[in-house]
């Protein structure tokens, strides 16, 4: 009866986690249909007026995506230089962007890490707490665990292809 | 010892179902927080030129929550007309909408019905089936629970938030 309960116990936990992982790669997959749709010249324009344009939302995503395998103790970050140009300055300054056709290159060998290392992560360590929180902290606040940096980041994700949907030529 | 594996397992349960409604409701935080911000005539603007406009946003949010309720077996929708003005038919159709304030009327309404029914809801039921997948169907997928369908659309709601967000006057 333990094995058996230890094992409806593990199921669980693959179960959710699994759904957390398939919501991830549901959004990962509308980006690539999208990047596959827009041309790079529309990558280029702002996705309304005088807001972020594609290419600066793609950076963003890459780099924040990026973030996620030292958030989550699986190594070092891939392109740690974005960081700067996407995340901590905003869009149209003096800083030098990377081309679409790099950033994409990016966007897609930060993706295939991310997915090899899911692939090979323990069930119990998506439990665990994640690099950015004490272990004071997560005794009280248990759900700020790996699996919710990817909940968290999934929804990040959404919302920025929300905008990144109207560099698409309106019907 | 299986009752502290099946205290264990519950908490399990518990521990996930909390990361998931906090990640809800910290998109409803984010809606919310937007809509105190915006004025009625912000509201009724386009989100991009040509793009849908704030209040069929508002609407469609308040239809696809509304639409919840059923789909966990909470019961029945609060606003069932909804559905064809904000869901099947798009923005800048020839029906008559309802006002912004009347919307945000709804969007509350919804929300505090569906914080009521899930505060009520047995922590087991999120891992039955919802009421769209068959008996069949759920038994090879059983990820299509009800938990699932709140991952989802928090996931629609990030989505929709950051075009809403365009709503807000530039810097």
């Amino acid at each position: 009866m333990n094995t058996k309960e230890t094992t409806e116990s593990m199921d669980q936990k693959k179960l959710f986690i699994k759904m957390v992982i398939m919501s991830w790669e549901t959004q990962n997959t509308r980006v690539n249909k999208l990047l596959e749709e827009l041309s790079d010249e529309q990558l280029s324009a702002e996705t309304a007026p005088g807001r972020n344009r594609g290419i600066y939302l793609l950076g963003h995503l890459v780099a924040v995506s990026d973030g996620i395998i030292p958030l989550l103790g699986l190594g070092e970050k891939k392109y740690p230089e974005l960081e700067k140009i996407f995340v901590t300055t905003a869009d149209k300054s003096e800083l030098q962007l990377p081309s679409v056709a790099e950033l994409k290159e990016c966007w897609n060998d930060v993706n295939s890490s991310l997915s090899h290392y899911f692939n090979q992560m323990d069930p119990d360590e998506w439990f665990y707490k994640h690099s950015s929180v004490s272990q004071v902290d997560f005794a009280k606040e248990p759900y700020r665990n790996k699996l919710n940096i990817l909940i968290n980041r999934t929804n990040h994700q959404s919302y920025h292809l929300g905008q990144l949907i109207y560099l698409k030529t309106l019907n």
